[in-house]
C-alpha cells in the first residue's frame, strides 16, 4: 500500500526541534503497515531533517552551536547575500544534513532506536512554516 | 510498479551542477506514477548528489567555496594521496553529502519544493562522466 | 515483496569500518529480487552509516582524522558532556553522515559502484554492539 500526505509545521525559531509526534500524526495509515518505510521530505532549501537524540535538549542546543561555528555567517567568500546573513549558511547546512529521511516501519509504528527522534532543523532566523511530504509504502 | 535505469552524466568541472532535467528525462515511466518515490544513486565515491536551490548560480558557487575551505587539500594528516591532492577531500565531501537521494513522486512528477533542484556535486578536478542508477517505485 | 530483519554488528573501535558482507548476509531474500531497494538503518544516535571507498584502508583512516578535526572534543560550547568527551561530537558526526542508506538492488545483488562499500561509522570510543534494521523492497 501507498499513502502520501503533506503537513505544515508551525514556525520554529532557528535551531533543532523534535517533531516525531507531528510526523506520526500526519499519516493515520501508518498503523496498518506491518512492514515498510516512511519517507519524509522537506520542500525547502534552508531547513533540513535529521534523526538524533530525543531526550536531552542540550544535544539539540549543541548541534546548533556546532553548525553555527562550522558555517559562519561572515565568511568572506559568500556571494549569495541578498536574502540576509543567515541565508547562504542555511543552504550549506541544508546540504550537509539533507532534505529527507527514510525510516523503517514495523508493526504499525516507526522502527526507531530508543533514543532516536525526528528533528526539524531550522536554519533561518525566521523560516516561517515549513511543509513536509510524507510518503508511506508497505504491506 | 518498479522501473530502473542507468544514465551517464557528461563530465562536469569541479563544483555543484543542476541536473534535475536530465534525471527526469532518464525515466519515462515517471509520468505513469500517481504516488511513489524516485531513488537516485551515484556509482562513485568522489562525487555526490544533493537537493538545493535551483535558481541562483551563486548558491552553487558558495557551496563549492565552503566545502573547499572545510575540507582542505593540504591537511597534514592525509595518508591517501596517491591519486592527487583533490582525491581524499573528494571522498570526505562525498561522505558528508551522500551518494543518493530519495524524492517523492506525485501525479507523474517529482514532488519538489518550488526552489529545489537536484545537484551533481563533482568533487574531483577531472571526474569524467558519472553514472547514476535511477529506481522508481510507485503506483 | 517485502522483507525486514535486524542484525547486530559486533563492537568495533572508533573509526570507519567496511560492513558490506555482513549486510548482504543479513537478508537471504536479496537474491530473489530483480529490481528494488535495500534500506539500512542504524538504531543509534552516536554511530552512522556511509557508502564510500571499499579498497584503501587509508581512506577510512583519513575520514576519521578529518571528522575528529572538524568536530572537536574540546569545543568550549558543549553543554551535553555527562556521557564523556566523545559523546556530543559523536552526535554531531551522526547528524552529518546520517543514520541510514538506501541502496539500489538489481538482479539479486546490491547495485553498487566498483569501489563502493558500506561503512559502519563508529563515533564513540567504546560504542558496543550496534543494531541495524534492514528493509528490502522489490520484485
Amino acid at each position: 500500500m501507498w499513502a502520501q500526505a503533506e503537513i505544515e509545521l508551525r514556525p520554529r525559531p532557528r535551531g533543532f526541534h523534535l517533531i516525531t509526534d507531528e510526523v506520526v500524526r500526519g499519516l493515520g495509515e501508518l498503523e496498518r503497515v506491518g512492514v515498510g518505510v516512511l519517507h519524509l521530505h522537506i520542500l525547502h532549501t534552508s531547513a533540513s531533517l535529521a534523526l538524533n537524540e530525543n531526550a536531552s535538549a542540550d544535544v539539540r542546543a549543541d548541534l546548533e552551536s556546532w553548525f553555527n561555528e562550522a558555517v559562519r555567517e561572515d565568511a568572506p567568500y559568500w556571494r549569495h547575500t541578498l536574502e540576509g546573513r543567515d541565508d547562504m549558511p542555511a543552504h550549506v547546512k541544508a546540504v550537509l544534513i539533507g532534505p529527507s529521511l527514510t525510516v523503517p516501519v514495523a508493526a504499525g509504528s516507526l522502527r526507531l532506536g530508543t533514543w532516536q527522534g525526528v528533528y526539524l532543523c531550522e536554519h533561518r532566523d525566521r523560516g516561517g512554516p515549513r511543509r513536509l511530504v510524507l510518503t508511506l509504502n508497505g504491506e
